[in-house]
């Protein structure tokens, strides 16, 4: 995936702008959701086998709906729909913008085909370049405010364009690689699973610093964390195939009752995704069928399966806010201080107490994602989590898979979303689903910080989602 | 739609096969299938919108299957399957096959693409014109038996094609049309309908001749038919908008109670694809939409509607034996007698009367279907109905719309299926479905007979369905 | 269960109307109901475990509403409706009667109590038997026509009061007996099954003679029927195990599409009722869980089991018409006249030649059911069906289990509801249903006859259903 | 209700058991489930409609299995079961004792008949006053720990007893009172609504005292609450009338899109149990139908429609943790110190800082109910919610309605499920609900409590569900 450093105007005033680095960070975007659809076959772009996934075509277009709907026709004097029918069409869910098709109809639809998606994208393409390549007096602030909103939404998209397709070929009988070449990731093995202790306190959570984040990232606040473990790398295949062994998809008492009802419901025995095959476990992955690799992070597994795991080795799901302070005193940490060191109020450098009441602030801002430790990050191009490195923990925090957590998706103290309809973007869904974190395998890179809040329905198994347990003090 | 003579060797030994003639009819009809898809995008082939519309490129899979299956793996040795997976996938029903692929995933399957399903045609053919073009010591009688079933089968497919893609694009909000170059059919006005007297008593039913059929159109058997009125032509448009604008949607005493059931869990207000925009109607076509001609017959209606209408007018739907035995009539009398001579036992020359039962034996072969009177079959190349022509009655008989009989569809006296898998092709469906006659315009000419007995749920509304009326004599 | 002789006025004048003894009918019909209910504690007059079975308090009010809607609120001045809201709550489906209390929540109403539907049921008895004790100037001929109406529906729901009862029943695990004190009836052994052969040809069916029928039993009219074969007994218990043991439930071959769908959807692995206790087959019954008798009557089956059965040991169902043709020559013929001579146009002396058709009339209206031989209508006393009689057949046919036949419920010729609201008794429901004939052991003998059509879905078990077989001559 | 003091022995010795308090307390409480079905007729303990609302026999009777499964089975050698088939009947949800009848399947059973019932609870009663009257040395504090859950257990199901029977007469178009002799409540007017603000900071929440809570109030734990303003008052009729006159139902752009697809799935126009009758609001209540009073609280509302409500106002609901501290504040402030003292780290007296991390500690439990201020707890003899005082605020935290809150029903950090079947009383619950704190008026005075946490899924509105304003500091 191509990464390119975001800009970093943060749209205070409308001079300025940056526009060319603006333009070339557009492109850049644009073309990795293209390139991710190079090894689909026209067919592939069509098919919806499940409300939850989408079709790439409708990816393509609905991206370049929302810059078509939110920029152009709102900025750009002049600007002809490329087809008013369009509006309805590719709009997800913004009520305020009006109808919309239905989601679990996006599969009916052969036409606009997929050439004619890629012209609407071309057409899209050549307004947006001609706005930013023309620095008349425009409300930039608004504008650039916008196109930053646009860009990583359509990465959120290049994630879904990867997660659905793997949805859609799964059901099919052939079991269609979206791609034959890649590589196989290397065999464990994996390290021993260490508890790091953490003393929480009071620290400040949510986004700071100058680089992006969605308004459900804010505003950054202060919490009070009891004293907490965190394990120091996700659970593997080979441990949750323990759990399998020992009876876990059939003994109630290790599960939530919503989840007990939905392993009834859908006889769930094994993550999504596992196949049983002459007496082995395989596993549908990008490439195909793989056999099961037990020292690989276990993957796929909805919000009940992580919690029934949880509670069948004695454990806990982390919050998201252990997770954050865990994920940050990584980051933001000048050293590698090992386990002993992690957080607290009398610890770690990077943490000033606060005379009144004893806060810690995380202020300093995360390093760039390339700079992250611990091989977080290493995984693209495998297109799947990989083996945890060797390394001091935590480890595995980002781009492996998304972490659940014992935390709802609510509004933070003092969060408004947006006026409008972006406003409908993240606020309307703080119901009903639960918060994951980290990013995984196929999120792109410089779409992960650890302030990211992804957030899914309990049942929900699609996505790349993975499990690290926490506990609490002995 | 190429239109060739049917070989007519009746399979009674092994020798003598005719097999050029059948060769050619086999390449015949399975171009004819291709041609159909000639307007069709590559993401047209791959919609399934409902689960009784298969995708384009199922059917074309298919029926491919079907030779391979019941001829190829059977009778020619040493063939190898072209994909083995195809065994189960494009198995439509037959269990005693072995497992299927479920018919409402059928669009979830952008693999193998339509590509691969050509190249599996191309196989296919290649085979099966190897094994025709051999006349080594086979049992033919047996191989063309089947061959004869798989090519009748392919034009009810080809007849699913159209019907389906109609449906599959009817939900498209784009309304995109399979083909924008057809012509307009000419308007009316319409012919005043007449009522048409039947003497009915003992009549034979059921197909006979030399001819293919169907097993559910045997055996040949007797019934006794009341005195009936038989309308010389099909409802139209017009006549059913009066019906609506009466209220009929909304009156429960004219509706079967399963039929009002439908009208309210559906919302029914109106035939299938017809759309009030702008305060007029119009009606979506293969064409796109048009603006509802009042002349032409209606279409795309259910029993339970065709049942409402007929009450609301005071008569009542033909049985398909009166169907049956007013079309034989209409095209085995010798000259065009008219109204006043139609049927009955002291009636049309063509009718002997049996000494001891006064039994009419209709026994005479109904002639080519190229030679039937009062333009029928005159519709080929508008791919709808049309307005009917003013001559003798009835008219409209084959080849407008499917006509809703009053008649369950269920096995006739005798009815014995066909040992094997193939014995599931059409008597396990006799439960809870009505028969429909006549064929529709999108029905291969060659595939019409008055003996046909099409069959759907009373519910069902996306097949080309229209309404003869008829009664009691007063 | 009272008898009492039908009154014979056929109302076709408003003279001499016998009030008295419709009088006496009355009381007697009314007083039936409530005797079957002694046995009930309150509770049991409440519940509705499916949407089928209607809670006995439902039934006894709805037959009430019945008398008040169509004769007191017609026929006499100045009636006060005993609660205005009833009209409501007890209409059953008569659309033209205005709305009703929806079917599936009918277990919902805790209110009116049992001892205030006793209240109305006085009322309206109060009222009716003043109407029928002033022999004043009436419109006499309709008011008798209806209150016949009434009764034969009230007995209608006598039979559903007792197989309502025991589906509600059966589903808790208590399985609470209706009735302990039933006995037991007796055991086999069960005759062997013969084949009686019939020749069929041109009969008349459908009612005929004074005695009242359903508008659905008419008009009488001509059929043609093929030689057929026909059971002499019904099929047992033991002999559908064989069919069970034989992997009948796991077969599709055996199945009609739709049943198959059932078997698999509901999970269907014997009749309804049977449950398999410590390595035995047992039933419950109104008395209670019985051990499974194997000469007794298979019971409570649907329509696609007894298709399956009928394909599994190579024969079918009967037609309507046939198993009407040979009740009726079991019941007419002056003499017991054995196999050799059931039916057949040279036949029984019972049927007059037609010169013209050769169509015999049966026109000897049948006898009265206490005078039927081989046995039926013995089961009065025991709720179930019980061991066939070892008389010459065919024996059981009426009041064991309704019999499946392979006809669909559809209007006979010439068919014409009753105009108004009490033409939605029968004639709205002639879609999707089949005919069921014979009468069941818990039907009330006065109300059985030869050309009663009962009519069910095909997935329906919950009634008193067995199976007959009937056959092609060899 | 029956108010005793509540036996204060905490369970940690087996001596000295106090168990002639333990014993008048049971009777006290067994006697008041009785004392609500008084009003009953026999069919109203029947009957079931809708899954989340069980017949009141259920309920008599599962509270009696509770006591008969977790202590006479346990601790009273040689208890013989009243019927051992009850243990599966009435088991509610506990898998680790067993199977459970189906809960959308309880108004199935008209068996144990409710006099049956009744011997169940007398059996059960006898035993439990027998083994409470007998002071030998047994596990004391065990059996009293599990005893004084029963007792709160039962009278949680005191209250669904109550709004199970209003939800289910609801549905009666008889719409039958419970009593009619209920008072009606005095009318308004209603003091205006003022915003009290709270300075937040460090405090604890959860369970304290030496009083009973459930295992999910604790453990007691610290939290950081940002500022935030609390309504004075519940939100009335009125006004939340006027958010439905303002389109509230019909705008989308007010709801969580998991609310928006429930107004659009069941229609929702107004809260449960709203009917418009001739132009007017009317209200159906345990009285029967009343006329919509605008000064009283609204009632029976889903989250959703809270949040919506609290959108449209440009407010919010309060966290669970704000509203406990408000209520906590309300009640353990020693004087009443109106608003502009309410809580805040320089605040109430009842407050001490904590020196290192100036933590409040809310330590002095609050005073008994029967002692709290501002009209609390008046309500008892309504069965509805009732106008505010005209006192200082907060008013109607306690006993009014369940006060929806923005908390997702998780685990308190710390949360352990207490071993074995009981452990699923609580914890198997949080996920997918909401929190509500306040109790409602039909809920048993000495069953609420500051700390109490009931939960309900968001589109539940059967319970005595309102709402109360909180909001940001401007």
């Amino acid at each position: 995936m191509t990464r390119l450093p975001s800009p970093r105007h943060r749209f205070e005033t409308d001079e300025d702008p940056a526009l060319p680095a603006w333009a070339a960070r557009y492109r850049a975007v644009r073309l990795d959701s293209e390139r991710l659809c190079l090894p689909l076959c026209i067919e592939d772009f069509v098919i919806q086998t499940t409300d939850e996934a989408s079709p790439a075509k409708w990816h393509l277009a609905h991206v370049s709906w929302f810059f078509e709907t939110f920029i152009l026709n709102e900025y750009l004097p002049g600007y002809a729909c490329y087809d008013k029918r369009y509006r309805m069409l590719f709009n997800s869910y913004y009520e305020q913008i009006g109808e919309f098709h239905p989601r679990p109809a996006r599969g009916f639809l052969s036409r606009p085909t997929v050439d004619e998606v890629y012209r609407y994208r071309t057409h899209v393409d050549q307004h947006m370049l001609a706005l930013l390549d023309d620095p008349r007096d425009r409300p930039w602030h608004e504008i650039l405010e916008r196109l930053e909103i646009g860009l990583h939404h359509e990465q959120q998209h290049q994630e879904l364009l990867l997660t659905d397709i793997k949805r859609n070929f799964s059901v099919n009988p052939l079991r269609p690689a979206y791609r034959v070449d890649l590589p196989t990731p290397p065999v464990g093995p994996r390290p021993a699973l260490e508890w790091l202790d953490y003393e929480g306190g009071l620290v400040d959570t949510g986004h700071h610093g100058p680089g992006f984040c969605f308004d459900n990232e804010l505003p950054r606040h202060r919490v009070f964390l009891n004293p907490f473990r965190f394990a120091s790398r996700l659970v593997t295949n080979g441990e949750y195939l323990a759990f399998m062994e020992a009876g876990g998809y059939r003994n109630p008492a290790l599960w939530l009752s919503d989840g007990w009802a939905q392993v009834q419901k859908h006889g769930w025995r094994s993550p999504l995704y596992w196949e049983r095959i002459g007496g082995e476990w395989w596993q549908y992955t990008l490439a195909g069928l793989r056999r099961l690799a037990p020292d690989e992070p276990v993957c796929h597994i909805s919000h009940y399966e992580a919690e029934a795991y949880a509670s069948w080795v004695g454990r806990r799901l982390p919050t998201e806010d252990e997770w954050e302070h865990a994920a940050c005193a990584s980051l933001c940490s000048p050293t590698d201080e090992g386990v002993a060191d992690h957080g607290g109020s009398g610890g770690a450098g990077a943490e000033r107490g606060d005379t009144d009441l004893g806060v810690r602030h995380d202020d300093e801002e995360p390093p760039p994602a390339a700079a992250w430790p611990n091989g977080n990050l290493r995984n693209s191009g495998y297109l799947q989590p990989v083996v945890a490195p060797a390394a001091a923990g935590p480890v595995q925090l980002f781009g492996d898979v998304w972490e659940h957590t014992r935390s709802a998706y609510l509004p933070y103290p003092g969060f408004r979303p947006a006026a409008g309809a972006l406003g409908e973007y993240n606020g309307k869904f703080m119901s009903g689903q639960m918060v994951l974190r980290g990013g995984s395998c196929v999120t792109p890179d410089d779409h992960i910080r650890p302030s990211y809040r992804n957030f899914f329905y309990p049942h929900e198994r699609w996505q790349f989602q993975g499990l690290r347990l926490a506990g609490d003090p002995d």
